[in-house]
């Protein structure tokens, strides 16, 4: 059998046909794909997308699609071995390791990002109950996290990674909270420190495991991807350490349904050095006999509509980064959103907000929704 | 330092006075009490009170203030050890030995438990949210969970361990579901045998294990508790095979804050043989790679209203059963629901309900609260 007719065989199982016209088919531009992707799988199939060697109608489609049946798992990625055994031996997110993410990602430039993403530069998903623009989906997340929160005047919050500094900006601004945010991006910090100008917020530029003090909330919004699973435990010591005994944690993670040890070798290279997604079993074993669980919330699809949105917003001003990036960053730009609005899309992944309390909340706690 | 004091002392961490007068302080009846309670850890302390030797103006709170300061790990608990060795040797929750909490616990007597609860039979936590009699706060729970688990006419529900048939009953009377229950207790199968009459309800005397056939909807309410920590993969995998590709299953559970392998000594000799609260760890490593976790709810404090509805009940039919049951009996009962409703207050343990899809919800799964 041919490397085509391999490939040809995987993909009838998810219903994609080579140079078909349905949303998901796929526009093979270079027959040599089908080797690369053998040899190569999940890096292969994204290096050949930035190399113009194949293209799709509707690429996320087609991630669901290839999720949906786990095509995934018929591929074995010899690259994924070799990230397991690093990530066995090495912390590969000790703090210095830690700052490659910062370093390549974070720190890529602060128009661009703009102009992705909403006015509060939420680079987390979105919360679209009822709602219809990315700018009210985004403002609802950070409604629904202070809520969640149960934000009072006064409340001194924890930041664990805080991006640009959005979610610190609104709960000093709108509830009149004084926050402490740690991030380890320069550009980031920069950025959150001019934003949140004349508020109660201090940003430090520094490792979450770095946090002094002691606060009546905790949040980690979008942290815990970069922690890695050697770091589940102190994410929730740090948390449980810094805060008061009658104290909130909220933590916001994209999330696997099966515990891994290692990063997507994609991923890993391009989006996130470093990268991994926690299970319940992964953060049930870091919070066990720590913090009490006290809501659980899972909105994976709405990263989906999140995802789409951004990369909506950089097809529409590509031509204003036409001389900063060139076609092959905009090509894996798109591969990096459309595969995740795929693999939430086939509930592969999902998006979790857990509530824990440091010693359950008397009365019980209230879910939002 | 004399026994009494060391007792003394621990208690005076808690702020219960021995012979006090405020809720939750303990009248000793028997000097005694202070040795076999240190010799013997939580075995003495309850056979010691069903003894008389002791007594407490409100036990509940004495439990609360117990567990909120975590009392109970002050006692190192020999027995505790005796079990854990055991339950790592031995499954002790397999088929044969699981028999022993239906033969010691549920078939016990169905007139006793039909004045101790509501007209539903719910043996498990109520859902008081607005509602203020356990009739009303049953039911509501029933109705919780259906829709939790979008019944729709002509649903095949499967339900692992079914009590006295309540949420059968009420899923195919109120919802024209198919249920087909499987329970290990004769005197609850014969029950719920005569209430379903009529309905499309298959009552199985037989092990969760036992399982066979295709299902829309999978429920296990107030079963996990008896399963042990062998078995909580078992138990998902039945779910998983059970399932139709697009089923959802909810499990209601009380549960743990850290995962545990043992009983406590005196429910595992008095109330439930082989009873066992899973932990989010534990749970989480038996769902992994297996189910979607949709949602998590936690609302423990509802069931210590529960218990304290139970045991106003019982004290209100106390005189009709005084020839069935002697006074031991009654001690023991009324520190078997008393000391939960103190877990539960003090949220060292919990309640769960936890809805997992198998393939996960396109589109996503609407938490109901």
């Amino acid at each position: 059998m041919s490397h085509k007719q391999s490939i040809q065989r995987l993909l009838d199982k998810a219903q994609i046909t080579i140079n078909g016209t349905q949303p998901g088919d796929i526009q093979v531009h270079n027959e040599q794909l089908y080797g690369r992707v053998l040899a190569e799988g999940s890096l292969g199939l994204g290096e050949s997308y930035m190399d113009g060697w194949w293209d799709s109608i509707q690429l996320d489609e087609f991630f669901a699609k290839v999720h949906t049946v786990q095509l995934d798992k018929d591929i074995v990625d010899k690259r994924l071995i070799v990230n397991a055994v690093k990530a066995r031996v090495f912390n590969m997110q000790n703090k210095r390791l830690s700052k490659r993410v910062a370093q390549e990602h974070y720190n890529l430039d602060n128009d661009f990002y703009e102009k992705m993403l909403d006015p509060h530069m939420q680079y987390t998903c979105a919360y679209w109950k009822g709602v219809q623009t990315l700018e009210e989906a985004q403002e609802q997340k950070l409604e629904l996290i202070c809520r969640k929160l149960q934000l009072r005047k006064g409340d001194r919050i924890l930041e664990l990674g805080c991006g640009w500094g959005g979610f610190a900006q609104y709960a000093a601004s709108k509830y009149g909270c004084s926050v402490v945010a740690h991030n380890i991006s320069s550009e980031q910090v920069a950025f959150a420190r001019r934003w949140c100008a004349g508020l109660p917020v201090e940003v430090v530029q520094g490792d979450y495991r770095e946090a002094t003090g002691e606060f009546d909330k905790v949040a980690a919004i979008g942290l815990t991807e970069h922690v890695g699973y050697k770091n589940y435990r102190t994410l929730m010591e740090t948390a449980h350490s810094r805060l008061k005994p009658h104290g909130l944690f909220l933590l916001h993670t994209i999330a696997n349904n099966a515990s891994v040890t290692t990063s997507d070798p994609w991923f890993d290279k391009y989006i996130f050095p470093g990268g991994m997604l926690p299970s319940v079993a992964q953060l049930g074993a870091a919070m066990d006999g720590l913090l009490v669980m006290e809501d659980w919330h899972n909105f994976g699809p709405d990263y989906d509509k999140t995802l789409v949105a951004w990369k909506n917003n950089v097809d529409k001003h590509r031509d204003e980064f036409k001389s900063k990036f060139d076609e092959r960053f905009h090509r894996m730009w798109r591969y990096y959103l459309l595969s995740l609005a795929g693999a939430f899309r086939a509930r592969k992944i999902h998006l979790w907000q857990i509530v824990m309390s440091k010693q359950g909340v008397l009365g019980g706690y209230e879910s939002v929704r």
